[in-house]
């Protein structure tokens, strides 16, 4: 029986390289594993997956009877509804210790810093396996992405260094070159919904009991976004109502004036304002110096709740 | 502010020996760290302090705004009571994933192997940091006593790894000698009040809203027991009502003849019989080749409730 490896919903590159990079490895060490992902392929994705000449994994959202690894998450929010009847071999990842919970001994592989695939590069050193050189290419723009290419306050000495070593692994010396052309492929816009601007990378929170639903854009330029905003806002009170949201937001990360634009729409927007110690003009304000939604939005909403 | 590393309540051998090695190595490493425990040190943890010339670390039970490193669990329930209001900065465990979330992100090394001292093994080989001679032996210990000297199915090729490499380190070759030892510095029962030996390695545990107890007692010979049974049932039956719980249950580990010998005081003692297809008699039942509670008990008996 085959174990599956997959991100959280809603996957971003992190989620899809991750659970290709991780099931590459387990496979290697002898395990029989397929990756898989919860939901669509996001545009920087795509482009990652293009330039690298690999095919995005299956989807599927249903693992009830299963074994499989997680990666990049460890909430239940985050997780397929049926996860509680799978069993858990193991999760990797770089965020906070989520609500997921296991009947048997697990391995799990979690450290506070930029990047899933950064943790899967160094369970590839630890169990001395090589990495091929296109999946080090797809490693590589994987932190490249979570880290704003070194800019985000999430980005330690370790992803770095692995971002180093990847880069000769797959030979691509000018990796700043590569990640400017994945975040222009990250930041098309034309012809897409507002919906589908609200959840490119949207996370559901649960903030002790009440519903937060957080989206954030990074882009090159969001001023290409300005003419669109009453219609995001728009769609964002039309999730807030089909969700019962207290609060939604949208982070429009802008990573060369690196800042971002948050949208707001809430019961009680002063929540929002004391967070961030700033006032809303037209339910939006400039966070200067804000790249990390986990470092630098979750840690100072949550305790306004 | 120092940070503090300290294992389960009601600590064994790997709690103790492990806060110690993960302090050390965590101090290696430029941090600030304490290690501490949550509860008194066993017969076991006195001889393998005393043989390598260790101090117990300091007890310490509360730690509301501390920042802490936990070792070899990962429940509330094995917490101190306000771990809550504590940063936990990182986890090193070798069990089922348990309840405890944070905040923010956090490091967790957790393996499904045999002890959390062949986890921190693996941390300092990672580090690249030598391990003191006196240190190496402690781990060593740690790891024979979980793995009850690699007879447990819990033992992995990591395990018996670690205690080779640890054994040329501390300059003990024949560990073995010394594990029995150890065994029988564990097994000393004179003097010790049916509470003393009913709570040597007692955890509660939550299967699915039912309080159970459990207690393990490994010894060279159980049979020095037998004439102390009754007086055990007793405190159960005391301890069952003091704490409210549908069941206590008492392993008495005979780890020669490889097996447990089950005491049993229960509301529903079907439960018990069905969870290890056995018949009780006098509350009382020989389970043969149980010698982990980890992987031979709980996973059978939490499907009962």
């Amino acid at each position: 029986m085959a174990t599956y490896v997959f991100g959280h919903t809603n996957p971003d590159s992190d989620s899809i390289v991750g659970a290709i990079a991780l099931s590459y490895l387990k496979n290697q060490l002898g395990e029989d594993t397929i990756p898989t992902r919860q939901g669509d392929i996001s545009p920087e994705t795509e482009f990652i997956l293009k330039k690298f000449g690999y095919e995005a994994p299956q989807l599927k959202t249903s693992y009830a009877g299963e074994n499989v690894y997680l990666i990049d998450f460890s909430d239940i929010a985050q997780s397929p509804k049926d996860i509680k009847e799978a069993t858990i071999l193991g999760i990797v990842d770089h965020h906070k210790l989520g609500d997921l919970t296991t009947d048997t001994p697990l391995e799990c592989w979690i450290r506070p810093i930029g990047c899933s695939n950064t943790v899967v590069k160094e369970m590839f050193d630890h169990y001395h396996i090589e990495i091929p050189e296109k999946l080090a290419g797809m490693m590589m723009c994987a932190i490249l992405s979570d880290t704003v290419i070194f800019k985000s306050p999430t980005c330690t000495k370790v992803d770095t260094k692995a971002v180093k070593e990847l880069s000769k692994i797959c030979g691509i010396e000018d990796y700043k070159a590569l990640a400017m052309e994945m975040f222009i492929a990250k930041s098309a816009v034309d012809g897409a919904s507002a919906r589908n601007l609200n959840t490119r990378d949207y996370k559901a929170f649960d903030m002790n009991g009440t519903r937060v639903g957080i989206n954030q854009l990074e882009m090159v330029d969001i001023s290409v976004l300005t003419p669109r905003i009453d219609e995001l806002f728009a769609d964002m009170q039309k999730m807030k109502e089909e969700e019962g949201l207290h609060t939604v937001l949208v982070l429009l990360t802008d990573i060369m004036k690196e800042g971002s634009q948050l949208l707001c729409i809430s019961d009680d927007a002063s929540k929002v304002e004391n967070a961030f110690k700033t006032k809303l003009e037209n339910n939006q304000a400039w966070l200067d110096g804000v790249l990390s939604r986990k470092k630098q939005v979750i840690p100072f909403l949550q305790p306004q709740f």
